[in-house]
């Protein structure tokens, strides 16, 4: 089985690398972490790698400050490699790859290339995070507190606080098992989720404040010109989840988010909840996603942009309709 | 052992009165339709209470609509009471105590006065609905889809999303089993928190435009004008959540919310994180509440509240920095 194969690498090699995907979310950086501290707890020399900036909110977990951006030039007896469907999703550190005498691939996408040495790829888990609890538990690790919070972070962030359907019951089992060592699962929640900078919220509100809807309020579109950043001296990521105030209108079957890149240039957001295909609207400015995600950049002002994602999606919600 | 001794009487008996509190919540009615359910699928006759308005949101779970708010005289073998910790919670509806010949009460709360005939408190359960599940499951109940709809709805609510201290790894096993009967949890859940009325977001946008910080960003403010609710076409309700908006602040310690009432009142809320008691602010002004969340009412505008509310805060912000 390939999960106890994995156990007798991680207690025969002394010395890893564990790398994650550009764009590092909870789940990559819990998963690395989790992991990590288990090795350190058995004494293995570990060095952890992200080609890209880490967000500042994972920082209270154990290990976030020994993540690196570069390799300069270490070799590894093994490489472990979570939550990348591809090499390419390593950016700079897919040179790892060359300077590693086994690679181990740990993933859940299905689209996962199985690069590694040894692969173990499971789509059914909602979170790498997941698959690691599985690895040390069948391999006889105990849990430590520490790595527990490092887990439970990775499973809480990539199922939506246990709200995507990608959440099994496997998934509360193994949480279940998590906040038993008795981890302050709710101030890791509230960290993770309730948390907002003063900048965050005045971007918020501005944003807000330009809520339109259409098509007998089935459509709600939120705007977000370039100089808003500015004016309330925020970040471009905190303005992240703004598409989901549109798209929460009880309403609307469509949730628009145009973001204003520059004079020329949008950036748009949609989220559906019943019928209509937002991939297909994407696609046709090509853009991409899925049914119920999808964006695309359209050339233009705002009110531009605006109009042809209003004109596309008019002819889908009359079929949808239908 | 009483939850045997329940399912003896659910057995037994073939005509039930279910009633919980005033103010119904998700825990209140999901344990409530959980449990009528059930006891439908095995042809009892049960007639359900609750002395005050539903909350629409509840209206999706099976028997929303067989929630009567008066009892005109019916008698009944069996009165089960949930989640009321005394009687004087069922509002009138306490007078059914009078018109059954046993009565069960079935509560989470440690201030419970044992009023029943027989009486389950479990304080460590999360919600009703967890002992509700526990109480089918030991009976040897077959727990529908119907049914774990109603039983997800109570413990989701009542845990805050499973994120309150009060979710232990029961909770999260019995969560595993309820959605191995196929519910759509996600659709549950995104009703349930995410689905906001256009009027609802209005209203979140002209409150957020009031965002005040004072002493070092430590305190957030935001006020609501009673005239603004007619001018968004909202309802009170609507802001019940506004707080957390303040609180979630990372730099704030304490989250203030003013709510005016009329032009000579106001109503405050008050919620902190780590070293302010604000139910002594909340007590001083003849409020109360908890420590770490509490309100009471001002007389007085918008700014003459806003300045007692940071007078009393300034005191004690200087003591607990200390």
């Amino acid at each position: 089985m390939i999960l106890n194969k994995i156990g007798h690498i991680l207690k025969d090699y002394d010395d890893f690398a564990i790398v994650s995907h550009v764009s590092p979310d909870g789940d990559s950086i819990g998963s690395m972490l989790g992991l990590f501290n288990t090795l350190k707890d058995f004494g293995k020399s570990v060095d952890l790698f992200v080609d890209d900036i880490l967000p500042e909110k994972y920082s209270f977990l154990t290990g976030y400050d020994n993540i690196k951006r570069y390799n300069t030039g270490s070799k590894y007896s093994c490489l472990i490699i979570l939550d990348c469907g591809d090499v390419l999703r390593l950016g700079e550190l897919k040179s790892l790859l060359n300077c590693s005498d086994i690679v181990i691939n740990i993933d859940h996408h299905i689209s996962n290339t199985l690069f590694g040495d040894v692969n173990y790829v499971d789509s059914n888990a909602s979170s790498v995070g997941e698959i690691i609890y599985q690895i040390l538990k069948i391999n006889g690790y105990n849990i430590s507190k520490t790595t527990a919070m490092c887990l439970y972070t990775s499973i809480l962030t990539d199922t939506g606080g246990f709200k995507y359907s990608n959440t099994t019951s496997m998934t509360f089992n193994i949480v279940g098992d998590l906040i038993n060592t008795g981890i302050n699962f709710s101030d890791i929640y509230s960290r993770i989720y309730d948390s907002k900078t003063l900048s965050q919220t005045k971007l918020l509100e501005k944003v807000l404040s330009t809520l339109e809807v259409y098509f007998n309020d089935t459509v709600a579109v939120l705007t977000m010109p370039y100089k808003l950043l500015e004016e309330c001296n925020a970040k471009e990521n905190d303005a992240d989840e703004f598409i989901n105030y549109a798209r929460n209108i009880d309403t609307a079957e469509v949730g628009v988010f145009i973001k204003q890149i520059n004079d020329f240039k949008c950036r748009v957001s949609l989220r559906s909840k019943n019928y209509v295909d937002v991939s297909k609207i994407a696609a046709y400015f090509n853009g991409g996603g899925h049914i119920r995600a999808a964006g695309c950049t359209i050339e233009g002002s705002i009110s531009e942009a605006k109009n042809k994602i209003l004109d596309a999606l008019k002819d889908v919600l009359e079929v949808g309709h239908k």
